[in-house]
């Protein structure tokens, strides 16, 4: 577990560290062949759950980063909920990540380039919690620029 | 792993049979004194994947019997993918799980009973694949009253 000096109230500082922190998951995923899409929980300045996309390796079109995250951070934290935590994640949430953010009762969602195909917003902002806050836009352009180059080399492969 | 002799074309039999599976899940659940919801995967008239509500035993809010159900049927299948196959659930599925069977691509969802809090159909139906059918009613009385029958014996006793 990472460890960083930051107050509970989320500042542009700390919003950019943790993000750092899931693109470092991003990166994981990358080695693997995988999409590279990272995400980290934060609770009280601290990462308390890791994830990174797995789809290809545990051959499980579900386990997207938010997923492994979320299941890592409540094992971490030994409750079910995830309240007053923060998911940091490099490109929005699924419908599906989305929905299990509402299950979680996370206050805080930050990510970082939209997904304009099948991010959450595209259908219906309704779909996390109405206590849930919501940024984006957080270090967009390195997390857009690791996926597109991620399908770029894919294509050139081929 | 259980067998039954259909064809791949459902029928109203086939599909009272595999809720009757899923309400067998539902029950498994319900023992472990989780809210009694099941799934099971059927390809090609055979179950492929079983799974029922485990979100205490796991502490994990994102432990639904269809996610069990898809992870399973995904390790027994050995493809990412479940095309050509049904989900039966004993209750209709939450955008979370919804959002799932879209990745899945799976062909057809069949649910026992409507979840007018939480069920997907509430927010939209376009969040599972437009190429998925939906039928809901099967068994839905049954599903129903387990969950219904639950959650009053959780209220007499507090």
């Amino acid at each position: 577990m990472r460890y960083a000096n930051f107050t509970d109230e989320p500042s542009v500082n700390q919003d950019d560290f943790f993000m750092a922190e899931a693109i470092k998951e991003a990166k994981k995923a990358l080695a693997l062949d995988e999409v590279p899409i990272g995400a980290v929980i934060v609770h009280g300045g601290k990462i308390i759950g890791r994830g990174h996309n797995l789809t290809e390796q545990l051959n499980d079109v579900t386990a997207h980063a938010e997923m492994q995250a979320f299941t890592a951070a409540a094992n971490f934290s030994g409750g079910k909920y995830l309240k007053d935590c923060t998911l940091y994640v490099t490109i929005e949430p699924c419908v599906m990540c989305a929905g299990a953010a509402y299950w979680t009762q996370i206050s805080r969602i930050v990510y970082g380039a939209s997904d304009p195909k099948r991010g959450f917003t595209q259908l219906s902002e309704r779909i996390i919690h109405p206590k849930t806050d919501l940024l984006s836009g957080v270090k967009a352009e390195e997390s857009t620029r690791l996926v597109q180059d991620f399908f770029m080399s894919k294509r050139n492969k081929t």
